[in-house]
């Protein structure tokens, strides 16, 4: 067996499998790595769409039960980009059968799946078995900027965090119902599916966790149609969360996440602020960071435009020269690179099952205050 | 008696009173009224100091005790500049005594003070004897222009409201004790200071009003050096408070307040979203409005930056050429522009002492549900 | 004799003559001077609308013939907001008779009258009197940071200067002839009545004066209607003009100043460059200026945007509390200030008539390149 | 032979060799295409560095000799990223053997050269053998939508264009010589590898062509240390360029380009205004687009930021879901899928030599202009 190879075995082709196969083609030109991965099985439940799939993105093979994937031996990488209730048997199978694992997130659904996840990796890891979850968003060149200025104290101690993600695909009360907008299908809606990575980021950004939340949700459209015209169903989902929280001991966070938001396509937005600076990031410029230095003389202060495209700042090394931006799909490659990375020096892949369950516990929490007359909910 | 002349008494001169003394001497050479104001005397307790600003600020004569203001003759308004602790003694006289009352906001620091002013705001009216509070952000022309737009339907039914009023005055710890700091003084911190304006400012615009909230507040930094150096005291009040609440039957608004948000000098934002469309205004850029139109064409939508200076914007026309930006005084000339032609028209200006009540109110459910481990409370 | 108040009277009550008006009453209320302006007499050619005018905008009296005024022992200072072509010659009265005198840009429309003007400042300065002219922009706050900037090194040896002035007042076809297109009345279109302050403000801003240039104008709409619907008449200056120019030894500048903008109702820009860093200011956000410094971490650096408003900055002391924006009038009433300072100083106000003819020369180097297939032109 | 393979050859792997290794591998996973590229042979001088960089960049094979390589039969196409003084020869041989040709930009140093490439490229169009020159930024999304904005007559009759393209990369004097200074090498600095992309953006996004234009260039650092330390050498390009021109009948373009703008890491911004509205692009910001519409209410006219990121928008097709960024990379791919299209469909793809080379004569005009007083020169 050749250990510089790893091969690869994709759990899904929609949305995320599709950008996960191009990270995983793309990564070993763009980054000098120790190993290189081979886009070996795409996996899939229709074998006609999951063969065009495979021939389209580059795949070897492909097989239509998962089941069969995690059983061959010549996989060493399980990349799960299903649905969220079925990450929990996938991921353990694959654990169990000595397969490094990539999980989208959320990671799961419930936390009581989230536990079996984390207990899982905890057994793998014992045995040099390696899991993350893909929270994409960290591995932006601005994130990982911003998160550097905070652990290096430019910000001093922090004091407020607003972030939000706002998109607007839901925001027609015409749309037909999608499973996302199901709870036992998607367990929450705005809240899970958009809050999930603001929590994350907030937390991944500050180096502090929530300890409580209070919470509000509404669901503007609360009957669409059916896709297939054959009448209309109940949205048992949110359309929108806001949430207020405590970071750490005093730091104060407000959120909010929305698919109905009107003018907003794809709007991740954050700011943290503290006792010697703030910064700010927003989705829809990804290359930029404002960053406000509150140090120097009062006449100079103001926010500057970081472009987060110098060879020096976070993730961005092996791309292009100087000054050329990165898209949406770069932060994958980016993931990818450091998942190998991790394995080859036989190290733990951030961010663990454990952070990912843990953002689970701060959804969990909102959910509850939302139920609650929006009473402040501990973590 | 010329019906013509508005004889005005002001009480205060700090800084409220310097613009107000501004707007009063400006107005009539900026727009053209039926009633001409004249800055006849200045009232505040120490003489000297009261002389001093009479003449700097243009005042004809000066008092030194706001009841021989109240009792004089050839006084027709009375524009209150006082803290909000005496409000309501200085206004009820006031009307009791006939003259027309511009009172600044907030309206009082107690819901029972409110009370008492709309009373004798209701009862001066029958009297033909008008009162209003100085909410000076309504007459922006941003703002204007904003609400504008919302009636008119361009933004649809609403849905999201955004709203925070961010300073950095008190950000730094070494700041010594004042009397906006202490509970019985000023009532509460930044929630009152600065979150009425954001809540005049959201029901405004939206034309809705809150039914409920939750809140969160924070005191960063709990002890502070008293100014004459003699010791230290407590901090009584909120430095910041984030409120989550909903407006009429169904839009969501999540609001921040803090004067230790560090990075951010004076900035006032407000957005609003649609099912139509939706639109943000940046105290930092108020000549400014965002606007995004979600009817046209998919390919060709996005916030527009309309720059609010046309003479067919609200509240511009008098002012200069097409182009010209205000600054931060200009809304306190139209609000007392506003103000004069009401009284001349016989007409209550706006917004009344009710309507500065009710966003008491607001704040007032706020402060109990922070109290309250941010349960809900109805409005 | 009070030598601690000057007698102001004004020429002309258009435009310029509103917002002098409303600055002259304004400057002793908003700053602390050792003198006193009092607007007293107002001078137009219509007896009604300037008997109308002054009272409106609070003049005690008024004259219809500038020479009565300029004749009268009870007038100090003369104030010329009339059309270029009148200015010389009520000028050279004014200063004959010993009257401080603020000239309203353009100073002049040909150099002759400029060399006229300038040899009567000289001799009116021998015996005491003062002169400026009104290029208002100067005292914009973020013009006067920008300035520092330049002038403290920060943005080290100059090299890159870019800057436009752009209004879309005449953009479209179907707007009347008016006087500022017809040569002879106004010299030039675009480049003079725009491309004086662009040359005055480069020049102003990086202490650098243009050696030569090269020009390039342009007629969009060569006929226009007359306003009495009588027939047409053909345009006789420039719509747009851009000019590339050297700035000292080896900086390079360029310009653009159009009229026939779309887009763009009265946006002022200026970008300046060195070897350390760079700054730019736009007026249609005119308290902000954006600051690259180039001298810190590479990872760190971008323009920074600078609220403009603090007390230390230049020109803002005396107004608002920090954080409080100004608008178009208020560099007015600096203007105004600095003038009364000078002249209770015993000082020569900035910028001098021989300031002010330096501008008209460059924009006469412009015209002859313009005229000469873009051929550099020396200043 | 498998018509729906492509077998490509490419010479070079700088920084536009990496670049487009990454586009010919990416292209047939993200878009359905009716051939498919095979990245088959890489051809550098160094036979170890080439022999890394094939595997590294995941090209099937090598050669050091590009004569080798056109020689080939298992080859289709020849993709040129060399320097611009080797384009002629190595273009020729390509085509005059049968080969499609891809060619970087600008396409040669001399117009004599590309007269012989425009030829080449009529003698191989008449063999069916296709050729295009790779000017970039043309498929970025946002330019698309704004030459679409432009055709469809939004903007109406054109009038302005503004543009610049500043980097700082030569702005420290310190940094060495490198061939891009000399003369004999590059044929100019930042006019000719800043300015061509400029020129061609300029006039592929308003449909109209330079016919004459001044210039003026500056060479701030006119000596600089060579590379290996054993002294310095004179530069004798450019360092900067400003050039005036116009479009068409009547449109004004100002155009920038430097590599010592301090504080422009790597911008290109164009802005094109005409009758009816106008619109800006910044290659800081490049999945946007500002577009001013005047034909709508002046009091609802703005600058609207347009994110450029729906199916519907040129280029985007086939890439991620809507809202979703592209980076510096993806117009690269989405030149080689429109390239690659054109083969399949046995059409001419676009930029041509023949359009290149006009890129070149307007270069050349701004030469003669800047050696001349600036003079005008027809294009």
């Amino acid at each position: 067996m050749d250990r510089t190879e790893l091969r690869v075995g994709l759990v899904g082709h929609g949305f995320m499998g599709v950008v996960h196969s191009h990270a995983w083609q793309v990564v070993n030109r763009a980054f000098d790595l120790p190993v290189r991965a081979r886009a070996a099985v795409l996996c899939g439940r229709d074998p006609d769409r999951t063969a065009d799939a495979a021939r389209r993105l580059g795949w070897d093979g492909h097989v239509t039960d998962w089941r069969d994937l995690v059983a061959r031996d010549d996989v060493d990488v399980i990349d799960v980009c299903t649905p969220g209730d079925s990450h929990a048997e996938i991921v353990t199978a694959a654990l169990a059968a000595g397969k490094h694992v990539l999980c989208e997130k959320p990671l799961s659904n419930t936390l009581a799946e989230a536990d079996l996840m984390v207990d899982a990796a905890e057994d793998a890891r014992a045995r040099g078995v390696r899991s993350a979850c893909a929270y994409n968003y960290r591995r932006l060149p601005a994130i990982g900027q911003l998160r550097e200025l905070v652990h290096a104290g430019r910000l001093g101690e922090i004091r407020h965090v607003r972030a939000s993600y706002l998109q607007d695909f839901f925001a027609d009360p015409d749309v037909p119902l999608v499973w996302r907008m199901e709870r036992e299908r998607a367990g929450s809606g705005a809240l899970g599916n958009l809050g999930s990575h603001v929590v994350d980021l907030v937390q991944h950004v500050t180096g502090l966790r929530f300890t409580g939340v209070s919470a509000l949700t509404e669901t503007f459209t609360r009957r669409r149609a059916l896709p297939d015209g054959t009448g209309s169903a109940e949205v048992t989902v949110d359309d929108a969360a806001l949430l207020t929280g405590r970071l750490g001991k005093s730091a104060l966070a407000t959120c909010e996440t929305s698919w109905a938001a009107t003018g907003h396509r794809n709007t991740l937005r954050l700011e943290v602020g503290g006792t010697l600076g703030a910064a700010a990031f927003d989705l829809d410029r990804l290359n930029e960071l404002s960053f406000h230095d509150a140090t120097g003389p009062r006449t100079e202060r103001g926010f500057r435009r970081i472009m987060v495209t110098e060879p020096e700042h976070p993730h961005v090394t092996g791309w292009w020269p100087p000054g050329c931006a990165v898209g949406f799909d770069h932060p994958f490659t980016h993931e990818i690179r450091d998942f190998l990375a991790a394995i080859a020096d036989d190290r733990d892949p951030t961010p663990s099952f454990a952070d990912a369950r843990q953002v689970q516990e701060v959804l969990d929490a909102a959910t509850r205050s939302a139920r609650s007359d929006s009473t402040w909910a501990k973590v």
